[in-house]
């Protein structure tokens, strides 16, 4: 990036750092976004199976969990305009093989589950408020697209007075450009980058 | 973008056109946005000029017109992590001279304002039930930053269910990279780009 | 009300009316809302055969129509200290018994559905979002319990910017002073309240 | 109140308590609800004499504190169907003398103000951000009216996943019969209720 100099000399990129007590959340791994055919593409797959990796450590040290899935309840009207802007959306419908969490990542019957009608996990659901019961204030970020829900996501974690933390190996896009760019995007202005390794250190 | 085929392929980047009622959002021209030694940069200082002919040509038209500029009320506790992230944003107090609204598009009396916290337009704010009440479907999206507010607010918009037209002309950036890149992901997934010209013939 | 003349005095209860379009929105006519042994009693069971005719009409008149319903997806947790406030509420999950919309009310495919955590219709949902994509701007409100979901969605209808028109045949609630104090309540701040016989005239 | 049986038998108003971390949020203590002639009446003004005792002691105790007022800062327009069904509102602009803070109840440069367009203390600002950063758990609830703002301001703190507790020496309304009907509904639903006395012991 070569325009890194504009944003160290305005103070961008600062460290938030891990606070009092984190959770996790897993965005859209869900069937649909497994094939370049749905919704997929890249480095998904590899970020799912990075994530399960990530889930199994979270459960044995006690985080919080959320999961987010994607899908229309209502023939695709309750999507909006991102409905129009992108038709395949429509034909997710709740019970979709395509709205199907993915097995290695399937939440438990204890866990946070919504299903979403737009981007941000925060969006139409009520994952900000269960996060504020849970006493939650650092939120590990990880699932698909990068440059989607992912980024909505992380742009309303920090909107929400949380620290968001996104974690690079377990999040993935359909195209690598917009993967990379909105990695640079997230980590100047809302969120930390951080790898899995990290993370896993941190949460042992 | 090399990666555009597989964007086509599953149906990205339908076109929204517009719909019943349009309304104008400038996002952040504020004084602090005018100098690359504060938050400003690249080409934000020509979207403000253009910005300034589609405000003129938007009251000619009648259209409901919103002006959002971004200040902390609370020596930046109320940012959040956003000022933790970006410490800068902590010093633009309400009644500092780098929150106030560049002179060219000064908000008139009968406007709508809002001082926002954090990017997007409508969070902590009464924006999208203000566009309730005016009966607006449709969102002509001008201002600063592109990978930023502007975006931030586009996705919002999105999620709203509003019909979000980011004039290309009227959003700048500090850097050029994030500004192109973020303009591909939100004609993919959010909104139309429209030129500032095809704007003025369908408003006029 | 003996204390009327001061809500006169100081300009309450003016009438809003019947904007461009009118949506139908049916809360929390469920099946643990039908018994007093559950959540139920009062005026409740009236309430949605009231419902239902004018739920007949509606269809007839091609208004948009949103049913949502309470239940928790995660054993409690996310009803949080509405959960701890009410225990009872913790138990009804999502494929209860007590959490399934009655038979006379049941939501066709094609028409808008939520499942709620917590009292209003707008929070922790997409309604607003689905009410701003149909071009909705005037509510007609049914459901229960008056001083509970029925108010808090109320409340929240008239911040979102639409006219609230509380159908008041069609709204009950567990016990008598409480759904009274509500209507009065609704009435003089936020909504028009309205028979059902008037409604049926008007969107015949 | 005659059904308060029907309200225990179905687990109704159960105890929150005191969680990990408080802070205090006064709602609309401003010029315009000391009189009568304006917005006021009944017991607002002890309230507003209680709550300034109440202030002092969590200002010692260094508790957070958040202030909102209600005011329009666009002729009435940004406050929507809540302006039309109560025209008074549209007067009070953000410089009118009844928009401004009552001395007694002042607040200090570092703490959280909003100005707020309707009832409730989190809609349209960033309030439950800030809780949020600021890690709190539970909110006492103070101001006017415990029918209007106070009320709206409850629910959706429970909403939000927070214990609210209302304290009913600090709360008032501009009536007699709304003022307890919504105490009551408050300590069934969503909040203890909670006398001054017992909130100074806690605290100090």
């Amino acid at each position: 990036m070569k325009d890194i100099a504009i944003y160290e000399k305005q103070s961008f990129g600062q460290k938030l750092g891990f606070g009092r007590k984190t959770a996790l959340l897993i965005i859209d791994f869900q069937v649909g976004f497994t094939s370049a055919d749905v919704l997929g593409g890249f480095n998904i797959n590899q970020a799912i199976d990075n994530t399960a990796k990530l889930l199994n450590a979270a459960r044995k040290a006690g985080l919080p969990i959320g999961h987010v899935r994607f899908a229309t309840a209502n023939n695709g009207r309750d999507v909006g305009t991102f409905g129009d802007k992108v038709p395949a959306l429509k034909t997710i419908t709740e019970e979709s093989p395509e709205a199907q969490f993915v097995e290695s990542v399937m939440p438990l019957p204890t866990e946070y589950v919504s299903v979403k009608r737009h981007s941000s996990a925060f969006f139409g659901t009520n994952f900000a408020a269960w996060l504020a019961y849970e006493g939650v204030d650092t939120l590990l970020i990880t699932g698909c697209t990068t440059s989607g829900c992912v980024r909505a996501s992380t742009v309303d974690a920090s909107a929400h007075g949380l620290r968001p933390l996104v974690v690079t190996d377990c999040v993935g896009d359909r195209a690598e450009e917009p993967h990379h760019a909105s990695l640079f995007d997230m980590g100047q202005k809302y969120a930390d980058l951080i790898t899995l390794d990290e993370v896993l250190k941190e949460i042992a």
